[in-house]
């Protein structure tokens, strides 16, 4: 953002006005005597209205660069639907997403989506296609166990989110799920978000291991183009040059969606931290930070996990966090 | 830590036992065969006791590297006095630490002290002496400061936190300060640990903006070897290559000392975001994820302000937050 | 990788010895009292042969995690084809593939190519299908591209490097290419590994912006699992908290792949810095890092690029890279 | 930067015409209508006289920040003496500084000069205060090391560089270095900037390890406030995510003072890596990035080392190093 003086105006004094609405500035001077100072607003700033700005004594004008994502923006302020029952975002309480990090089989589904409910979880989790760092890990369960993960949830009165990881599978997976999940290594898969943006369902995208907040909301906006109803931030940790923790959580970033931008956002403590013994304490921190919502692992019994058990819940954890946190 | 597996274990099967812990780890063969195989446990898993470990079926041997900070190591699990008034750490409730960027004038000082009462803060901050990214920027009031600061925090019945930055000036702040400040930028000036710590003060050792969680245990390592009292760590943001905040509130390290390591740590989410909108969420989460107390940045006018005004809370704010977050 | 020690054994004096094979280790101690010391070496040590550090005095066993990448692994130490001209790694000298960011014309196309000729590449770049951070920048000209692309290509006898972003696409770019290219944004796009890689061709794998070394070979791996005839890594750039360049070269990444692990790795300068002022001498510390090639772009006249323009080169900057650090 | 448009001229336009030149913009458009557009030149556009900006067609004015480091801008593009002998920086030869990580005796010291020498070296490194993570590890023989290093030197007629640590060394220290090394750690430490800032001297100031290039540029600028004749920036390796090396050189940087800013800088490869295997190749990369000059780490008997062993290269690496990259 950039603001314009009057010729008159001291920029110094100016300056100190800004602090009062929270803008850091760096004066800008023209090349030829004569020309208007000018002050650049830098990004870390607080999020002012640049009405309010242009009321700031000495102020002539303030520029702005377009939005690069009119349509992310548009959803701000204001609760969606996921389905017919669970909706989030604005000022809805939050919503709890819990589930295996794998649906492994049928029992085990249906074993999970009863402890998600009991927890107070309105959507299950799980993965179908899962993607592994490594091509000789577990797969998923594939296409078997979308239908597993929708039957399970229906028994509990519960919606699906699950992750869909090619461009071929995107209807199948449109079957069952009401949330669409885009993993953190698809963020900038573009062909991938256009795809599942043309089935004009929610989308859950979660952000890239090292994307800017920016370009994870252009990565909405590719969604959004191509015609998704919403889509719903999650962040679930980025890297980081600590190795105490798998990911780093970043709810700077779900302060400022939430408060800043006003948009949906939820955060997926599990993936964050990879250690069980802290998924619980930065729950309650992504919660109080202003995340819509959460996405917990957790699994019938964490041993016998294929995937990730180190970081799932176990069930007396999960839904001591529920009761907790998610009050019904 | 190194697990070594009885012969006759699968380490496959050893591995998903201590899934159930929360245990990440990796096989390793020998080279030649007929020897153990073993488990190397990963950074990012739970922090278990060797000892259960030790229990777990198909385990021989459990071993492990020496602390490199037994010192620091002593401090866990227990609350510690900053002076006949205020401890923390352990279970204790939080503490509120609160006052301006750097102690500009006598009056302020005094304003500010009232304000931070207020709020229910038991520590009054405040800077005399300003690290400055630039040494054409405001370097802070001085000696004379320190004067101000303890006499405005007198006046209130508050405790004292400032920053020292030279070894010149130790005395001169340990005269005032009930606890010695070490900025991020000093993190690693080993000079100044030292001197710091052979007043047998209590410490507050910010972390630096690209510390790994281990070099910012074995910098306290040096206040305690030095003689330091304690040392309350504090978490105040890292580099990150997102600019929407100023640095990126490492909330997991805050959840990690606090619970897996049971260590006094806060949080300064004034400097981490660096933007006044998102102080209270951040404050609120610093706690909610397990931080002993919060270091926050509050003006009587923060247009006025000589130092970092935009992030500064104002008096309303600063007494709302502490309402809230810490009720007497 | 693991040192057991012989009981008989002083952990310092082994830790001294491996110190001259450039070996860092950190020493454990069995919780039992009799057992034997091991050390475990840091992952940031040489690269040497267990067999050599088993014959060190002192050391009774060496474990090593099993290769996550085997099929990466056996690519080491050799040339590979690219086509019936071309073959690069090893000991092979460098490869220079230069061309525009996109392929905007028929026209543009060929004049890229003789341009790029007169360099002394010997394989065309340029994208028919572009990634871009917003959904509203110009996507590339699609499948007409690759035609101009491989006709162009084939009038001056150069091989073809092009993108495929799309599961959709695979066929048709693998129709025209020599080498297919997955960008940065897909390196771990799994379902796009899996396709590209059962075309059994050449594979240039850019490095994901945050991606570790072992998150790259083992991208690598998922092409190699399935089908690939080689990958080739391509270094980028990663993210940084700097912004004075756009991305930050990681030269010690592409050092490694070529010193340490013997595989066949190139550097794009372009992406990596986006300012024109660095390409060349990033270019030329790529190649003296020990880069099996260089991709970079260039076009006819920068100004009239439809994306990336300020990046490219104009034809005399090319052409002096290429006279100057691939002379034929 | 910012660019003021005439109002009759068409931002696209415009922002086309500056890709020629090496120029990202962003467009600003007024609040209100009438009002001129502007184009925001991203921080990793190509560095550009503003003069040539302002003939560019379309262009009304060309703003700019006043330089917060205007000393140090003013040491661009020309050479600088350390000593009688030595100069560095402009278009000067490179400078190799070679030497031992610490200064263990009175022989080591005069072996490892010998050595320097032979390799073609100018400048001695070698440390007495050494920082160091732990507090319990060797710290350096301390002022008697100072003696033995001055003395080696001038045996072969060797400059000296070494590191100052504290504030009560820095006479000590400024009495026998030719050049007053600042280390990492203390990019940031203000009091210790000034202080050796006020000896008047030649300063090698090494980057931060987390720091923006614009923080150490103004690190630089605090020893030139406070008196120093010349200020050598030093790139040792950043904070990464990425274990495989212990830090990332960074020779982004490298380049971007040399070529875009023309300042002196020299480049550390053996603590940006850590490991033996890849100084070399990294060596040559930093010369060909633009280094003035390289400080590489070398030890008479790196197994007997007490600190650093694994990344210092014994004798014949070094003279192998030298003879091909500084020859005489």
């Amino acid at each position: 953002m950039l603001i314009t003086l009057n010729k008159s105006a001291d920029p110094k004094e100016v300056q100190r006005r800004l602090y009062r609405l929270g803008l850091w500035s760096q004066a800008l001077a023209p090349r030829t005597e004569g020309g208007a100072a000018s002050l650049l607003v830098a990004p870390h700033s607080a999020t002012i209205d640049p009405e309010r700005i242009a009321r700031v004594q000495g102020v002539a004008e303030v520029s702005v660069p377009k939005s690069p994502h009119p349509r992310v923006d548009e959803l701000a302020r204001r609760g969606h639907a996921i389905n017919d029952q669970v909706s989030i975002g604005g000022d809805l309480p939050p919503v709890l997403m819990a589930g295996p990090c794998s649906v492994e089989s049928e029992e085990t589904a249906f074993e999970s989506a009863r402890i998600a409910k009991r927890a107070g979880a309105q959507i299950m989790r799980g993965g179908a296609f899962k993607p592994r760092t490594s091509p000789y890990s577990f797969q998923g369960a594939g296409r078997e166990a979308l239908g597993w993960l929708r039957a399970a949830a229906d028994a509990e009165g519960l919606g699906v989110v699950t992750e869909v990881m090619s461009e071929h599978e995107v209807e199948a997976v449109g079957e069952v799920a009401d949330l669409m999940q885009i993993g953190s290594r698809n963020m900038q898969n573009y062909a991938l978000l256009r795809a599942v943006g043309q089935l004009h369902k929610p989308v859950l995208l979660k952000r890239g291991m090292a994307a800017t907040i920016d370009e994870w909301l252009q990565a909405g906006e590719h969604c959004m183009a191509a015609g998704a109803s919403v889509v719903i931030f999650c962040e679930r940790g980025i890297h980081s040059f600590d190795p105490s923790t798998r990911n780093l959580l970043d709810l700077s970033a779900v302060a400022l969606l939430r408060h800043a931008y006003g948009l949906p956002v939820v955060a997926d403590p599990s993936h964050a931290t990879g250690r069980k013994d802290l998924v619980v304490p930065l729950a309650h921190a992504a919660l109080a930070a202003g995340a819509h919502g959460l996405l917990v692992e957790a699994h019938p019994d964490p041993a016998e996990a294929l995937s990730d058990g180190p970081q799932a819940l176990d069930p007396d954890q999960l839904i001591a966090l529920g009761q907790k946190a998610f009050p019904s």
